[in-house]
């Protein structure tokens, strides 16, 4: 089983995968691979092959038509071998003066298309809303088991964006019996944010991007996309309900983020010529405490939203290290560039 | 002048550079570089070319040489152009909800050959501890300017490091008005453990590292490198002194740190065939009231180390966005490749 470890000094946790370790050789041989889809022919993922791949969780399908079947539209399944996996208990236990436990959660892949695509921009609006239902659906689904903590949604887009080489247009899901620290340290500082001033601070954040204009790509049916103010790389994106949300599966107006997610989508394809992309969403951790009165007051300290991260620059050890990002384009620009381009 | 940006939410500093901004051509023409060294020939950092680069600011070289001729061992000059410049006022201020300053530090290489080598491990131990010392020095003269807190040393090797396409030896210096945030993190971390236990983490770890054996790959002089517990890359280093120290420019056996890093560097290299890493030393930013009682307590509070990172894998998307990294290969295989490797 995978093993969660915690960095007694950061407060990371880490999978660490014991069964299939990777040795030196693995890498030296990974260095020479190329950004070129090599399964489009025998892909798995395609309509028709569906008893190659595990049972499907969830799909997008005729009432009347059997699972693992033809027909469907969007189709979920287990990830082999998975990151995390759901059977056993938590045994979180020290080690020394280190925490570890049991890699307990899930890992499944979002395929999200029926065709071989390979471009989130190439889904047609209603098809892209499908999918943010089903993302939402498998989270709603995962809540209830106790053990997990949160659920991350991350695409890859583009060999040096972490994609395989087949590349069938599909999402990784990871349920984890931890809060990834980036969610955790944003919940906190907008937690404090909240409880010194009643306001939500990404709300505030959109008001001020809505007056200022510059960092804006497109607004529309409720939803912003801009390029944030301190922006880690070029061209990153940041995608969020204008009206207040903590919890991305409580969305209802999922054709509303469609249609902004298809627009900013093909302006970083045409701008940028395909470029690699990772994008993530962030929503609120699960708090199944929430009718009590306390937790109500906490729906208002976090905002869910999707960063894009579009991937250009090279310099990211520096960054890991330091966590202080340099960059080499400014948002205004970037979001002029969007904006303008031709779609 | 660059421009620097701090996140409201996650309290992240990002260098936004102003004037050289990158368009989206400029990005796409990077995807075809290779990592090939284009200027042995014509390096500029070769001994007898001084007159090409900026002037040094600090050379080893024989008393009786002039500067910024032939005859240095170690050589530093400001990096062109430089991220941070040395002239101008902080002119820290408020846009709205953001945070905003210039970019006033300073941004400095150092040559570590008058040789064009492209490889650290191939550097001999009293040269290798030359250059820590100039390290140090650089640190301890920037000291004297207040408006720096914090100054990073960092070394990109091999393209997907953030090499550039002249390999020629040399690392990144970059004084800054802010703290990063990861050494903040750090700092934050190890004073609550420090106020709770009164012992530093870090030599708790150490001392846990060395009972349990398993992580070690090498100790010498004093000195230590282990695969952490918690590794977020396969091969991930931690080096550190066995004796407390909260400041890497007070470090008075170089040479031990020389003796342990030329082991750790030529182990990488022959284990992983030359791969590309970057390292980056975490000492304790600048604490000017130290001589006070409350601060000298807090020299227990932080220990210097070195995080040498082997940039292996290419699933960093996911981990920007969540902060939770899985790691292929555990530390102790990680550590048990490396002690056994011939070299």
């Amino acid at each position: 089983m995978p093993q969660l470890r915690k960095d007694p000094i950061i407060g990371r946790w880490v999978i660490i995968s014991l069964e299939r370790a990777k040795r030196p050789h693995d890498f030296a041989s990974e260095k020479t691979e190329k950004d070129e889809d090599h399964s489009a022919e025998d892909c798995i993922f395609c309509e028709g092959r569906e008893r190659r791949t595990p049972d499907e969780l969830l799909a997008v399908r005729p009432a009347n038509s059997a699972p693992n079947t033809k027909g469907w539209q969007v189709r979920v399944i287990t990830n082999v071998p998975p990151l995390l996996q759901i059977e056993g208990d938590m045994g979180r236990r020290a080690r020394g003066i280190f925490d570890v436990m049991n890699g307990i959660g899930a890992h499944e892949l979002i395929i999200e298309s029926p065709r071989h695509l390979t471009d989130f921009a190439e889904l047609d609006v209603d098809a892209m809303s499908e999918v943010f239902k089903v993302y939402a659906e498998r989270i709603k689904d995962l809540e209830k088991d106790k053990r997990i903590k949160y659920v991350l949604i991350c695409k890859n887009h583009g060999f040096v964006a972490g994609e395989m080489e087949n590349k069938h247009l599909r999402t990784q899901l990871i349920a984890m019996p931890v809060n990834p620290k980036r969610v955790k340290e944003e919940l906190v500082s907008s937690r404090h944010y909240y409880e010194y001033r009643e306001r939500c601070i990404f709300c505030d954040m959109i008001r001020q991007e809505i007056e200022n204009k510059e960092r804006v790509i497109v607004r529309e049916e409720g939803f912003i996309a801009f390029c944030p103010f301190a922006s880690r790389f070029p061209f990153e994106i940041c995608v969020l309900p204008e009206e207040h949300s903590c919890d991305f599966y409580k969305i209802n107006n999922p054709r509303g983020l469609a249609r902004v997610m298809k627009s900013v989508m093909k302006r970083l394809h045409v701008a940028l010529s395909d470029p690699p992309y990772n994008f993530i969403i962030h929503t609120a951790p699960f708090r199944r405490m929430a009718s009590a009165g306390f937790w109500k007051t906490l729906e208002y300290d976090y905002h869910w939203h999707i960063e894009i991260m579009p991937r250009l620059t090279k310099v990211a050890g520096f960054e890991w290290g330091s966590g202080f990002y340099i960059n080499p384009t400014p948002p205004e620009d970037a979001a002029k560039f969007l904006r303008e381009v031709q779609i």
